[in-house]
């Protein structure tokens, strides 16, 4: 197989960093333009200091036609709004995208400019474009010239409720999803909110029935199972870097058991390199600077609880990103890890 | 108004360093006595040595008749049936005891020994010892000779929860406490699973449907509330030494606002200096180091969502253990904070 | 003896909350004014959230007559320059000021505009105020209309080396000062560099040559002692709050031991309630949220290794600038701690 | 290139659990042993819950006979003493081992039982085993049967100081190290000093004077440069998983400025992939798992500052060890990273 020469647009951040790092492994891959707005014309290993001798690209302004003529695909880790603005002619042109933004994830427009604001940059394509879960959309990813890569919350939810939801296990209605994220979740741009010591030595909820994260939990559900739900999301900021646990309590279908789900998990994603349905509870630090998805479920007092961990940067993130590469491309799951 | 000499059983955890800080600037309170099993004989600021300067006290014995003697109250800091064993005597002698374990905390023995296994060594004062919160028991507690100090994970469901079901404002099926604790929650003697590299960097749940603090929860709120509720806590461990933030999800009556909710908390606890009913999302940080309880409620969809912050070694523990024996004395409720 | 009502300029720091944290417990003190340019209108507590329901404050303005108006002394936590600009016209007007700036710590206006840049404010002054140690300079801060309330790690060096080199224990040639300090130390305003994911789970030298307490403890050490050194100073940023530890490496006078050196330190200090030379080695966590400043010696093949620790906030900022106002008023040095 | 067999000794550690993961990501590799003396018979993946999925190894019993066979290379992740006498058979009996302990790094067996205590128990091998540091000792590690892997603070010592001595760069006399290293250095045995609520939010010294480490810097320098050298070496502990930073402080032989320094490195360690002299100030997170060692030099008012940062557990232990089997076998010095 031919080398594959990849673009990351926003190269400054935590995603596009840890996408580095990863790409950097995979063999089939190579890194060829990373953009900034602010940064261009630095090393890219100035930015990242970790970097250091591992890459000599700097960092150049974005222009579509120069990326299109120098990539296969193109990774933006742009914002919302400014992503869907600069990867159109991307698509356009016919070269691959994995969108980080939460542009195209979303079923329609009307829900998008409720919730992020401002006229959608691109409103044909929402609700056309596959959602990058390669475990529950593999045939929309395959091939496809643009993938929505999921949110990081959303991920942490999703995966464990599709297939319960699809095979009636547990009860549409009142869903709770309480999640807990490390810092890097917040982005790279400073802000007191994100300072050391304002997060170190704490954890709040934030964005209590605010953020953006619950409409697409919902939309996305509903797309892959065809079943509406009532569920709520409620984030916490935890001191850590890195790393998503989602604790997420359901009503049983039927006396259904955390047994019965954890069983339902194993054959729903079975063959499946990156869910592992563990006996033990998960805790980030078992994923962490993975690309796995840990799955667990218990019964308390006649409520499913079940438990959801990922590397908000790995599988939340630039992880899940490489796998929508690897299922566009037909190439094995696994490379790059 | 003369000094209470205090004794300090078990004083070489975070309870008994963090109730030693508080006490020693208590205006009528000198501690006297401070002992452990395990290292009588050494100086109290060897082992706590953050109290170097501040105390020449000598770890000694535990002896029941000196302790009865030298002291007017006496706090134990020591682990369940152990502690009740020990301070049987001094209640019985008359002194006031003030007991950081869940020996008597619950409503009947039966309960205890399921929850805490074997015999109980006081069995006949269960279910008749005040249970230190005075912002819910407060006549019980004045005068008390033994005062049952709460559970730190109680105490954050406890008091967000205990007027919105006396005033009929949540419905008492089907509420969830979602716990993150500090990891001087789980003590000071050495565990692999509290290990620095261990805990860092991680979120994990632990003890899921099998923490003894979720019976506490249920029969403290009935015993003060009449209401039988169908609770479920599931606590989790975060990075971070102090402080507990619960996340409580309930149904509301009637469609009870969260306004109406903060509105109950200020009407109920009106007077009581430590409680705080903030607009702003509680974090643990601002509860550090003090002996308040933050509480905040937010509408999501149809659910409340309830918030209280604390600190674990505050009004978790020994903030309250102050609190408390101010109580008992009759004397100002923040003396000592 | 009469409340002092204070004032606090540049109220919305670390230094600040740290400052109102003493106060509000300090017998003596009432504080009746908190100022910021770009938060005046807010409430106090709005602005550190952990100050709920202890202060009814709101952020003010700063005029100076006001200010001289309303208060006996002033805080300034602004930064320099700002902070010379601003209370030059108090101390004209005869109230006592403690300034948390460098603006009037050092001996000569050359040094100062050399590290810190710009004209000097108010150059008539510097090098005629008293550095707020009182533990070196308590006669000069009696009474004192203006004290320079010192900088976090200078005070983390010159506690030990002063009484070092006035009795010969130390060679003047040679003496290196690795000190490492919580993240606070680096403010409040948003930066890339301070970040929580940019700190957490690192350690690194900054500054290193450059930074401007290294004039500071050499100034002050010569003023204080009438010897000169050459001393070095390297500041590290570790992923923790607050403390500072300084490991500070010197050769001995006369084969001088490091039990002469404790011992030496013992007599100087004997007295002073927050010096405490200990047997173990100091920890930042042993002096946390307090006032000390916690010394130990140790011979390592012919250097002598001393180390001291303090909480940056504590003696490196907050509780020194108290401890400089019980000195100035005569009051009891312990005050508010 | 046929697949060698691997085993690790001791598995249930920080140190072992890093190499597993390297290894299982090595293309040469295939491991087929992990011993453990407390937890043989649980799968592997019990006691590195991370490992979920990666492997189906259980934990056996030690026994040389059976580790003969079954592996081409042993790695010895067993504590000193224990480690000699376990790994002795397997040299005797010609397979390759790759020592953890500091059973083989010194040069005598007085020092080693002057610091380590008892008897060693294979003292004829003591000077004559290579040192893992394949930059400076690549000879006699290439088809050596048995390798000292470093201690992780020498790594950091050795790498920046070596070509300096040798190029007669800095003088012998008066060398500094002063090392901060991340509590995954302490190792996962169960101890009070370690808990998260002891090291969290604190930094200390700790063994100074009395470290092993030193007596193994200034062996091996003087083993590898005919320079005897006077270096202190002062470790503390930071409140991170993992990491060491070494601030170096030495005096220049003639005038040698910062810029000279770095200029020696670049040229010594040409073609060496981990060695990385860098513009910027080294940062634990910028070599965090890898193996790379950071080095930078800066001019101090004639002290010359060398920093060096590794992972404690990469280039420090875990990732080192891999170079070195890949030294041993003739491979890539990158295979496996």
């Amino acid at each position: 197989m031919s080398i594959v020469r990849a673009g990351i647009l926003g190269a400054t951040g935590y995603t596009a960093v840890e996408l580095l790092k990863i790409l950097l492994r995979h063999p089939l891959v190579e890194v060829v333009l990373a953009t900034s707005r602010q940064d261009h014309g630095k090393p890219l290993s100035e930015v990242h200091p970790l970097l250091a001798g591992r890459t000599s690209l700097q960092l150049e302004n974005f222009e579509a036609a120069a990326a299109t003529k120098a990539c296969d695909v193109v990774f933006s880790c742009l914002p919302h709004a400014a992503s869907a603005t600069s990867v159109q002619p991307l698509v356009d042109a016919g070269i691959h995208v994995i969108d980080f933004s939460a542009d195209y994830r979303l079923n329609d427009v009307a829900t998008y400019e409720t919730w992020y604001g401002g006229e959608h940059p691109d409103p044909t394509r929402v609700g056309q474009v596959p959602y990058g879960l390669p475990e529950l959309f593999a045939d929309e990813i395959t091939n496809a010239k643009l993938v929505a890569n999921p949110g990081c919350f959303p991920t942490s939810a999703i995966l464990p409720l599709a297939p319960l939801l699809l095979h009636e296990q547990i009860q549409p209605q009142g869903i709770i999803v309480d999640a807990k994220t490390g810092v890097t979740g917040a982005g790279r741009t400073p802000k007191q909110a994100t300072l050391f010591p304002e997060c170190n030595e704490s954890i709040a909820a934030y964005a209590v029935g605010t953020h953006r994260h619950g409409p697409e939990i919902r939309q996305i559900l509903s797309r892959r199972t065809g079943v509406d739900t009532d569920l709520i999301f409620i984030p916490h900021l935890v001191p850590m870097d890195r790393g998503i646990l989602s604790t997420i309590y359901a009503r049983p279908m039927r006396g259904v058991s955390a047994e019965q789900v954890m069983e339902c998990w194993r054959e729903f994603y079975e063959g499946q390199p990156f869910i592992r349905v563990v006996d033990h509870l998960p805790a980030t630090k078992f994923t962490s600077d993975t690309n796995y998805c840990d799955l667990a479920a218990r019964d308390v007092e006649g409520t499913l609880v079940l438990i959801a961990s990922i590397d908000n940067l790995g599988k939340g993130a630039s992880g899940a990103a490489v796998q929508n590469l690897n299922q566009v491309m037909g190439w094995d799951a696994t490379l790059g890890f």
